[in-house]
């Protein structure tokens, strides 16, 4: 199939990007590093210095003799798009074009107008290209769990049967963010299904949880094949950043009691998705939503497991309850439904002692690249 | 109080004005423009020909002996917005200034990129200089009842308990629109929901449905100070289309069935509506959701009572079923709630056979100048 991965250069775009090109599909990745821009900006690193998408693709080629396709363009411009679609006429398009972080999309006006900005227009104009040039093409979007938020009910694979005062109807199940970036998936949503049902679009909505790991098997330990992987308090997710602390001596930042509990996966479980989506397409007119994790865990279970491997490894690992900088519940109901990923036939990288040894070796290697000013929390809401 | 009116040159922006500096309050209007340029652009009249802001506004107070103050201003430019709040320190601002025609946000891409961007950021825009500036104003937002399309359950009033799996919670009601703009003010109202949670605005959305008529107590009959009046399948809303029509001798363009059933209202009672949510601003914290209509009609209800009334008046008034241009039901269930606007105090102006002998009669001084070529649907969804 033909493929485009839209935000190929970001933590899950470029992984993507090789698994789905070692599976024998043609792939085009398109980004335009607004991603390395802000990084820049906010004087963050991200912790393995990744080499431009052209050197990567490149470098791959020469690992795989298998091409990816690099256009260095903006998503959120139309016609920069609609040039990119018409052109390369894909099966398929993995939209990973977003501004993914909630502290970034919190810090000010101009963060958070950047971010409801990028995410509505690139998803609207990702619309309009494939419904005006290639309406059969399949949709994967990346949403995230965080759409759910906690609510006191089962939270269920994006649609819930409402009984109400003796009648029935099905609708989308209702969301609510908590954050800025969140609220902007919600309304990427949305915005998704009025137009999938209006023109007969098909649509896959993957509702993610929060990924950690760095290594998949496309990267054939080859460090010059390695995702980007941030640990600071705005772009780091919670156990790559509990790694990086673990490692330099940080004591682990859980946020308020760390009672938030939330859908995590392995990043090779992650590619394992978005192969399963692409091998089962969406029927036309249906906008399906699959919630995308393997296993929950509070944060202060992640706190206390990195602590364990941590401490039986030789390091010094403690534990430090913040002040939570976010307005979250810490002590919550949550239990969510993920089948249909374990129906297509997810076989799941489970967060094992092994796993997190694993992590831990890997980025003792950079210890001394690690910046323990990034950690702690800068923005509050 | 000190309210700003955005969006102050519509069809509801410039009678809410005047009722408002009737009322006695400091008001504001600002207004790009916007509608006249798209209605310019789209060679459509308005029946009435109004004067601009500045003039209307100089009128007003040659009659009244209350100032209007008229910014001409761009609320999707947060600088300019920002500058008004911070200037003016609205108590209240009432939020028109949003693009409202269903049928032109579903005419093409350039149409519906307009309205997702303007309708987004005006809504973020006024959130923001709110929060930044006058955190304790009341931000009441028109919203409609097109929000909640038609579900198959009793439509609430925003907001809803869910028992699900033998659990309960409290939710925003699930809402999917059924054209662009429609889906533009579902986003609206997460957004709101979002930062009114978060930062502690009071927000009161009015969800309102169709609205009819034209003439309000404070025209006093001077035709000067007129609304403007669209009839054309773009910016025309039902029953004043039908009465154009009607007047015109064009038979009344029934979408489909007819069955389509909403909760309409009279311009005047928008009027009292604004004033009762002026008058008991919603609590700090609180998106406070308010159904804003009257009575519930099909447009088929609508079409034979402008029939009966001209055809007793001597029109020749025919109806003619048009294939639907949109997708909609034809055929569906339909139970909104409204009490809250009763328990406020709204002493409603119902459709009686008066009222549309009085629309009737006062379009019929219009009669030379009703462009027929603009009534047929020429957007088709």
């Amino acid at each position: 199939m033909r493929i485009i991965v839209l935000g190929g250069d970001g933590y899950l775009g470029w992984p993507t990007a090789m698994y789905l090109s070692n599976m024998g599909h043609d792939v085009c990745v398109m980004d335009n590093y607004i991603k390395r821009q802000l990084v820049s900006k906010n004087n963050i690193k991200d912790l393995f210095l990744n080499p431009l998408l052209d050197v990567r693709s490149e470098y791959f080629y020469k690992k795989s003799q298998k091409k990816i396709e690099v256009i260095i363009g903006d998503c959120s411009n139309y016609n920069e798009l609609k040039l990119v679609i018409k052109d390369f006429l894909p099966d398929v398009v993995i939209h990973y074009a977003e501004q993914s972080s909630a502290a970034f999309s919190m810090k000010g006006f101009e963060e958070a107008e950047l971010t409801l900005n990028n995410n509505l227009m690139t998803t609207f104009n990702l619309i309009w290209a494939i419904k005006d040039y290639v309406p059969n093409c399949h949709i994967i979007k990346l949403g995230t769990m965080g759409e759910y938020g906690t609510p006191n009910i089962d939270i269920e694979e994006g649609w819930i049967d409402i009984n109400h005062k003796g009648r029935t109807d099905k609708f989308l199940y209702p969301r609510q963010g908590g954050s800025l970036y969140h609220t902007s998936k919600v309304l990427d949503t949305d915005l998704l299904w009025f137009y999938t049902k209006n023109y007969g679009l098909r649509v896959t909505d993957l509702m993610q949880g929060p990924v950690y790991g760095f290594l998949t098997d496309d990267m054939q330990n080859d460090t010059k094949l390695l995702t980007n992987f941030f640990y600071d308090d705005i772009f780091g997710t919670v156990l790559n950043r509990f790694i990086v602390q673990a490692v330099s001596g940080v004591p682990l930042t859980v946020y308020g009691k760390g009672g938030q509990i939330r859908g995590y996966l392995n990043i090779k479980d992650v590619m394992q998705c978005i192969g399963l989506a692409v091998n089962n397409p969406a029927p036309k007119g249906e906008l399906r939503i699959i919630n995308q994790f393997t296993e929950l865990f509070s944060v202060l279970d992640l706190a206390n497991k990195v602590a364990l491997v941590g401490n039986s490894m030789g390091l010094k690992v403690s534990i430090d309850n913040l002040k939570n900088p976010r307005k979250e519940q810490e002590n919550h109901y949550y239990n969510a439904k993920n089948t249909t990923l374990t129906q297509l036939g997810l076989n799941p990288n489970l967060l094992t002692d092994e796993v997190l040894q694993e992590m831990l070796s890997f980025v003792l290697n950079y210890k001394n690249v690690i910046d323990k000013e990034k950690i702690m929390p800068s923005v509050l809401w």
